[in-house]
């Protein structure tokens, strides 16, 4: 299964995504959120759309995708989980996961522009694999991890570096700014995906190919990061773990590139889609 | 006003606390949660307070106090805000706030156990002034901070310091373990705090005094904090910032003192009420 949220933002809908085609799913009432992956929303869905499937709308054109999940309790992150990647960033390789936050407040549909901060010269890509979670997980044994995923869905970790790197603080500073977090197209759902540690993943900005790594060169596997995170937080049906991008991001140019107005990010993993997010200065609502 | 929540966890009704006696207001039909706080719920429960206060019933006996808010979309906390304790862990006074994220599921009440994670040698303690946002925040200016505040709670911002410092990760991995944020016991609105950076705080131990500060001594104050906050992430209705500890932690003893099961914590602000909450050790659930 696809699963896709559609409308405007705030107000998005239910949906899903079938060979090519987005449809209609608000005949279940729900929004992709806690409620709906803890009392397993994904299997009624299915259920529903296996049993109506010549009955399902499809959605209106020109619809715009939201993220294709509700705001979660919160956006877990690896840091530097692809060697490559540390090795551009002058980090060493961890020898445990670096764990770091997103507020909530930083998720936006797959295609909606990325709004560069206020006072921001250094915003940056990070195209990343996140994982949502689909029942409460503390304490989870790496060999039950599997378990605990609803799905898999391409995530932009936009990044400012220097209020990630240079303003006295942890990263979450460069991290949680509006629009930070394009999530999607879609959420797909694990039996979709073959193996989530051997996904090819790319971005360009304005056509140029910036990234181009596979999800083998995680320093830590999908599995082990849910169990270890599940060690210092609980997680929530809904939450998400982004698992770390690869070499490749503006920090690793020698000088550093970063994005300005006007710019286009494309980004997309084996699977799971594309996205494409149009850079634009802040201006006050 | 003094908003409380009572009842058993997960299930927490509204309540308000008049001239030291908890009142249930689950005629609100309403928890104190984002929609609550957005809607300006505070001047509607002031006014049905107001206008019914000899209906009002007691919550039940015994009843167990809730967080005062319901779990909001972040926490959000300062790092190093009083010099004292800034000198005491031997980080240098920083030049600006250091800004970092507790995880929302570590919200308790404020007399519950703390559980001291699996594997954890160094649980500690931080008493804190947290501040509850009413409106949404975004770029907001010093000078208007203030009308961004729904009130003020008392916070013991749980910390594990060797997951928090040794662990190779942001501060988030020491903060967001389950239980780690007890607060409350209510949410004080603001017309009933004279003076926020002028508050007495203290924590003891079994009963022995660690911290006895004063918010005077911030390094950075509670309407600067918000406005600085509002520039790196987008403030909800009923988020938190928690504003830094005062000198008198665990990890700032030589050598450090952490706390084990069966230990007792108790805590209190000058108008926010105290809170105590014992130690135990992880059992699986």
């Amino acid at each position: 299964m696809k699963l896709i949220r559609f409308g405007n933002a705030g107000e998005e809908k239910a949906g899903v995504h079938i060979d090519g085609v987005n449809y209609d799913a608000s005949f279940l009432n729900s929004d992709y959120d806690e409620k709906f992956f803890e009392r397993g929303g994904i299997a009624e869905l299915e259920a529903y759309v296996k049993a109506h499937q010549s009955e399902l709308t499809p959605i209106p054109e020109g619809s715009r995708l939201g993220s294709p999940i509700a705001r979660p309790s919160k956006i877990v992150c690896i840091g530097l989980n692809y060697a490559d990647h540390a090795r551009e960033t002058n980090a060493p390789i961890p020898p445990e996961p670096v764990i770091f936050m997103k507020s909530s407040t930083s998720l936006v549909g797959p295609n909606d522009n990325i709004v560069i901060p206020k006072n921001s010269v250094k915003t940056d890509w990070e195209v990343e694999l996140a994982v949502v979670i689909g029942k409460k997980a503390s304490y989870v044994e790496e060999a039950e991890a599997a378990d605990y995923i609803a799905g898999y869905v391409l995530h932009n970790d936009v990044s400012e570096r220097e209020f990630q790197l240079e303003r006295n603080g942890t990263w979450d500073k460069g991290k949680g700014c509006d629009t930070f977090a394009p999530m999607g197209p879609y959420l797909v759902t694990p039996d979709e995906v073959a193996d989530p540690d051997n996904l090819r993943l790319w971005l360009t900005v304005n056509g140029q190919k910036m990234q181009d790594g596979n999800t083998a060169n995680f320093i830590f596997k999908v599995p082990f990061v849910i169990a270890y995170v599940s060690r210092f937080m609980t997680l929530l049906p809904g939450d998400v773990i982004s698992t770390g991008t690869p070499a490749g991001v503006g920090l690793g140019f020698k000088p550093p590139v970063y994005l300005k107005p006007g710019d286009v990010v494309e980004l997309g993993i084996d699977g799971l889609g594309t996205s494409r997010q149009e850079l634009v200065a802040y201006t006050k609502a």
